[in-house]
């Protein structure tokens, strides 16, 4: 518990930043004392909030850049022209032994095209993956990819399927987690040739993973599986489709309740069951995707966060590392891919 | 209003048919009286089950079949053998002119198989699209495809762009409904080529469609979009994660509200309130999935459903008769064809 970590921190990416990038860091300066920051921005902007928190400064280092990505900035030509970036300076510290792990809540496509110029992806990973935690009514899961790869086939799927029991085991403590495929059927012939194939070939492994089948939509919120694996078109939509249903039924609600007296006072008696309910479900305490095969832990935070929500992806990168999950997937695809083989081109059809 | 229609029912389909398939009738009686139905099932238990309705018999008409398509046949398998099935003659019954549209709750494969070959696609259209109704938090938005076609090429998602945007206007009645495509950004450059070129044509297109360009998967619960477009892989997933994040929500609401003393007093106070949240987005409203683009109404009600939810399935087929959907499509088809290219192929990456 007392091993020393630091984090590199891009200050200027995201809405709020680095507003709520420096209250985060506060917030984890109290949660996490095993924790220092560099911390990479704009030092006219940043020194004046850091002073602002006693005490804070003892943990944190200040290194000025001028630059920074914008969200709307082209991955690519993030990575040609932003060499001076906060983005890509706080990256940088990983990629020199300096931080443990990075934390940023910039321009996803940036900060995955970076990490992975500067930190390469392990050993046996062809694409890195975007994960994240995701509340089911069972506890919580883990879903990826969640963006960074638009079209996936049956090999990405595997890989992520194996990265992503690595992190349930390693980050979520679980001792053999179920592992799922998204898809539109639970039948073995539903679905796409990539699902299907990359389903035959875990079905087979002799790694032991304990793989479920093929889940639907509605199997990420039941918590079906511990690990949900799907390409990141599919994945990307579902999480937002999520955070989209999520936003209607608490707008629902709330419009009913205040549409009567009644639906008032009893909100108001029931407001500490609602609070709670508020809070187990607030999106913040979800924030902090991981970026999955890269050699370097890299946590995204949500662009449009506050500080409780920076802190929790600040948390997550935190977790990454005093659980040794690179160290995992590293072992782990070592002994899967002296095993494995991909299976010949199926063409069979529903 | 006083046009008569007849409907045919594959009385045989659903987890607890006949029964709530017959119950459904019941319900629509009352509320349709414009509607007779001709009821394909065994009539050994079809038979006594109207009997229980007084008068219900006045607007059925029973046909015996023993065959029944069961939930887990292949489609291909249920074209070749059941051709003596309830799904089948009730298919039939439109294709011959008896009745303007069928209902069923059975095999949705099989009934998309069945229906295409049956009642054929409309001119214009390579292939149909299951369509359904969603609540948003402005209102109701539809989505299409939801599972007919695993993988769709640009030209599919125009088509289905072009019959949601007529369906919206018909049964929606909103005078010129905005369009959106599913995807993992709101940039142009971001996703697969399919909706990148999807979007190229719908933006050229002199057709006046309002056509607003990427929705992401939180723009569905906001109802960012009356229509929204997507591949049948990304939309029932997208679907199915709104039904299982639903029930996710009023799970642990309903734990949290019961897990405290003042909770459960709040929720017996705000009970009206809570009771007209869950009438709003009661699954049972927003049965009734449409196959838009062939050449006859056909209505797929999920199979788990009840009285209530069979009774809604029976008043969208309905509406699509009354609000002459199809003569719809084949206007905007027919003018579509006339003027719109395909775009040449995009390679432009993100």
């Amino acid at each position: 518990m007392s091993q020393s970590i630091t984090l590199s921190i891009d200050a200027m990416g995201g809405d709020d930043a680095p507003n709520m990038v420096i209250d985060g860091i506060a917030l984890a300066r109290k949660a996490l004392p095993n924790t220092r920051f560099i911390i990479f921005g704009r030092s006219g902007e940043v020194a004046p909030l850091l002073a602002q928190h006693a005490g804070l400064s003892d943990v944190c280092e200040l290194r000025h850049t001028d630059d920074v990505v914008s969200a709307d900035e082209k991955p690519g030509i993030a990575l040609r022209s932003g060499r001076q970036s906060s983005m890509r300076l706080a990256i940088n510290a990983v990629g020199d032994g300096e931080a443990d792990g990075i934390v940023s809540a910039g321009n996803t496509g940036a900060l995955m095209a970076m990490a992975k110029f500067v930190l390469k992806t392990l050993p046996g990973i062809d694409r890195p993956a975007i994960a994240s935690l995701l509340p089911t009514l069972r506890g919580e899961s883990v879903m990826l990819d969640l963006g960074a790869n638009i079209q996936c086939d049956a090999e990405n799927l595997v890989q992520f399927a194996v990265m992503g029991e690595v992190f349930a085991r390693h980050v979520l403590h679980i001792e053999k987690p179920s592992i799922g495929i998204l898809n539109v059927g639970t039948e073995v012939l539903k679905g796409n040739d990539s699902v299907k194939q990359a389903a035959a070939i875990l079905s087979q492994t002799h790694l032991p993973i304990d793989f479920y089948g093929f889940v639907e939509g509605d199997g990420i919120g039941l918590g079906t599986v511990d690990v949900i694996v799907t390409d990141g078109f599919t994945g990307n939509i579902a999480l937002k489709t999520v955070e989209g249903t999520a936003k209607l039924f608490a707008g629902g609600l709330k419009q009913e309740l205040k549409g009567s007296v009644f639906g008032m006072i009893g909100a108001l008696i029931a407001k500490p069951a609602i609070e709670r309910f508020r809070t187990r479900f607030d999106p913040r305490r979800y924030n902090g995707a991981m970026f999955l095969g890269l050699g370097g832990i890299c946590v995204k935070s949500h662009g449009g966060t506050d500080g409780l929500g920076f802190f929790h992806a600040i948390k997550v990168a935190n977790e990454l590392i005093v659980d040794k999950l690179n160290d995992g997937i590293k072992e782990d695809f070592a002994r899967f891919n002296s095993e494995h083989h991909v299976l010949p081109d199926s063409t069979e059809a529903e």
